[in-house]
């Protein structure tokens, strides 16, 4: 182990197990946001744990029937006009829980009445201090600045909150297995490096996914930006082909991101449009046959397509810690950047 | 004039005034949304046209205090789990009215009960066939692949009609002065041509503003992959700061958007911050404190911020068509890309 970064990508087994064994609190949490009864959610949140928020959209929509809106912080801060949240509730995510514009979105909401949780691996800062209700994630302190454990906290953290309010015993069983998987993508750290070989003279990189790994693709973009310096930039592979593979010249590389799920048939069509571009794909799925067609592969465990965002991140982390590796940059202390970022 | 982006970059004076005639018409659409009094407002659109909906969630947000999500069109065209609708309302946004999951988007929503509304250039398309309301642009045909003036014009249409909503007779008069301010930027196309050396030889182009004009970033970069195969990448200022600016090496390129308004103080700051990186800016602004900073500038006209992004978009068109010129591209006919993509 030679980074702060890559301990803490071994540490997510455990550290995620640690919280799913706190159920007993997130269906407390569960039942006051089902007794408020929402018609729509707004989350609030910056940098790693807006790719969190983005995750929550998939879920809540998908399995609680929930319309999620992304709150834009400047609304309330820069031109005090915050939208009402009459009929709303609003979810706050922030690792450090620091950040003043998301504190203040959540504050604001909080005065018009609506309900509100704070998701934060801080259970003393101001964020949590704010809101009527607040999560602690406990997942121990993070050192490196790349987010690693606090994000997959933070995805598990919203999991257990969308299984709870929907009473589901199969997804608590389902969320029961995922240390394991998760102790899996953490084994297959030599897949990521042989599969970072490929990025070290790279310059930009389509980072693509659809659904609810859509929120993993930006995610991963952001881990390859922050601490291998790619140019890497996400989106969902629809987006894609409205407009950005126009830019993708012979040789290029692509990170596609596909776990097994509703979306399969589209993995296998970008698939053929990035060979039909002569494009060179580097692919992170469980799926046998996805994989055969990538120039270099990262293999995932199965679990619930609901759930694999967690593990895709997992396997994520540790191509960026490895593009940083290969790069010969040091994946705990990118240039420019400090752990807590206050914005306004 | 060389393509039909040029062309149709300069006929947005006219086009957007054109628009801006029929109030009536988009009085009696406001009339009906005001009426169904939704709680929040859900957004289904891609390519450009998200790039619309993200200056909604601005708009609507700070002149009628209305939260606006993007929708996921994947939950109901893969997920087959929409949100619920029940409190809300649908605006289906689309160039041409054809993307499938938009439709299907839109008519999810009206099946739920909820109002929709359609917003496109084919009044006779299946989106304005299947929304309960529907505003054609008008703006006639669009030739490029590239989005121009169905991109602005779909920006105006959003501006007037949260105008007629908030029944404000003050921006019905700013709406009119608009057209004039737009006539100025297409006069500028030399100070974009000038601009547009600096990115012959360009990687990487982060592409910078926040607020009203984060959309116009998103739009802004979406035309200089599109057109001139620039690895151009949209954010937040505020977002960049949390992460992307540990790519930044001496000398790089940056492109800011920052039409004087609320956000000028972080203009100010993120100017400092791409000076202290020893970056190179191109800035597009009224400012002329701001444009004196930059290693190039487009001057844009003065109007009221939640105007600005449509002069700014025309200006980053101006840009995107000269970057494409200048790097020897056709910007008519992107690598790989039709006018309508119809994604499910």
């Amino acid at each position: 182990v030679t980074s702060e970064f890559e301990r803490e990508i071994a540490e997510q087994p455990a550290v995620i197990a640690g919280l799913i064994a706190r159920r007993e609190e997130v269906e407390h949490l569960a039942a006051a946001l089902v007794a408020a009864a929402p018609r729509f959610l707004v989350i609030a949140a910056r940098g790693s744990s807006d790719n969190a928020a983005r995750y929550a959209v998939y879920l809540f929509g998908a399995k609680n029937r929930l319309a999620v809106a992304l709150a834009a912080p400047s609304l309330t801060t820069l031109y005090e006009a915050s939208p009402s949240m009459v009929g709303g509730a609003l979810l706050g995510v922030s690792q450090s829980g620091q950040s003043p514009d998301v504190v203040a979105v959540l504050a604001d909401a909080r005065a018009q009445g609506a309900l509100t949780i704070a998701v934060t691996n801080d259970a003393g800062s101001p964020l949590a201090v704010a809101a009527e209700h607040a999560l602690g994630l406990g997942v121990g302190v993070e050192r490196a600045v790349a987010a690693s454990k606090t994000y997959t906290g933070q995805l598990v953290a919203l999991a257990m909150l969308s299984a709870a309010m929907a009473g589901d015993r199969e997804r608590w069983r389902e969320l029961e297995a995922l240390p394991d998987a998760v102790a899996g993508v953490v084994a297959g750290l030599g897949d990521a490096r042989a599969a970072a070989a490929a990025l070290v003279g790279a310059g930009h990189l389509p980072v693509l996914a659809r659904g609810f790994n859509r929120a993993t693709a930006f995610e991963a973009a952001l881990k390859l930006k922050e601490t291998a310096y790619l140019a890497a930039e996400a989106s969902s592979w629809v987006d894609f082909l409205h407009g950005p593979i126009a830019m993708l010249g012979p040789g290029a590389p692509a990170l596609v991101i596909a776990p097994s799920g509703r979306a399969d048939g589209d993995a296998d069509g970008i698939l053929d449009r990035l060979v039909a571009a002569a494009a060179r794909p580097i692919v992170i799925s469980d799926r046998p046959a996805l994989l055969a067609r990538g120039a270099a592969a990262l293999r995932l465990p199965i679990v619930p397509e609901w759930l694999s965002p967690v593990t895709a991140a997992v396997a994520a982390q540790q191509l960026a810690l490895a593009a940083a590796e290969a790069r010969g940059l040091d994946p705990d202390r990118p240039r420019g950047l400090s752990k807590i970022t206050r914005t306004r």
